[in-house]
């Protein structure tokens, strides 16, 4: 099984490390990729945490499950509208036989412009509700979920979203028990030392055309 | 202010990158270091991902705050009982005046060994706890909890606890309402698909000596 997370200058941190912890527990010997223009590059995450990625966009043909991260604004328009379109057909080709197709965040955006999310329920950032709402054949869920499973599409809510939707994941892929061995391994049990509310988003903040 | 995250080769990802990700919310522009022997230095994470260091622990002679990750076990006992002394004595100095003194996972083992949980409360990975408490001067707390805030120790449970311990750094090092926004930021209104309990562990299956 082969999953690919394709990452770009800009992704956010956690939307690719978080799956990378959860699923490496699923499987330590698990084919995970970090997929760029070329392996091995240097990707400088948002915050300036930089990381490898391990294969170039040639080099994964086909995929079982597709992991699209969200990241910095200016980079999702750049994908987006940008010239070099390779990011997106790169999705739209590998999504064609995949088992699961998945965003976090604002995955979901590139996810939806690629035309992956078409007649599909969907979430993403609570922040981005209002600009996936703009691609008028997604059906974006109402409120905040962590994430949405529907049909073989798995999209999750802002960054921290990534670890519940992951471990959804692993369950989608194996089973119950497997996902409580890794929920055991990682010890999530999460209880935040602060409480606070999604303010909800009227407008979407961003020209991503 | 400068936060210094001392890395090794098979550090625990998340254990880094959780508290990257929450505390760079805090402040984009925070001076936070991931420190080894030289820096750009690859270092490969448990599971394969590869990073890379920002600073050399001789560029980071003082520190605001120390938070020390866990790892593979190999990885601990390399640290604890290997020849090369230098990420202990880092621990050791850096700690002197530090405002917070930090660890998540079996970090707490490798503060531990470098005597700066003596006479603390603390906490660590589940699995861990047994080992902890072959430090006979650290007070290692009952159950599992989050983290534990001691005196100017900060020390957290397994890897995804990092995620609830970093967002409370935030609440220390600013306030309340500022670790709201980060909370809001990351979405963190965590909500695990699946439900399990931690069996504990009755002995230390390692020798760290």
């Amino acid at each position: 099984m082969i999953i690919g997370v394709p990452v770009y200058q800009g992704v956010d941190l956690l939307d690719v490390t978080a799956p990378f912890e959860v699923l490496k527990w699923m499987d330590p010997k698990l084919d995970l990729r970090l997929i760029s223009g070329k392996a091995g590059e240097t990707i400088v995450a948002r915050g300036g945490f930089k990381f490898l990625s391990s294969h170039s966009f040639d080099e994964t043909p086909a995929l079982d499950v597709l992991w699209t991260p969200g990241g910095d604004p200016d980079a999702l328009k750049l994908i987006m509208s940008g010239k070099d379109q390779t990011y997106i057909k790169f999705l739209i080709s590998r999504s064609e036989n995949a088992k699961w197709v998945c965003s976090v965040c604002e995955g979901a955006l590139l996810l939806a412009k690629a035309g992956l999310l078409d007649d599909f329920e969907a979430t993403t950032h609570w922040y981005f509700i209002p600009c996936l709402k703009q691609f008028p054949k997604v059906k974006v869920c109402e409120g905040y979920p962590r994430f949405v499973v529907n049909g073989n599409r798995l999209t999750g809510g802002g960054i921290s979203s990534g670890l519940d939707e992951s471990l959804k994941l692993v369950e989608l892929l194996t089973d119950y028990k497997t996902a409580q061995g890794v929920q055991r391994n990682i010890q999530y049990y999460p209880d935040p030392p602060v409480a606070s509310t999604i303010p909800g988003a009227d407008k979407c903040n961003f020209d991503f055309s």
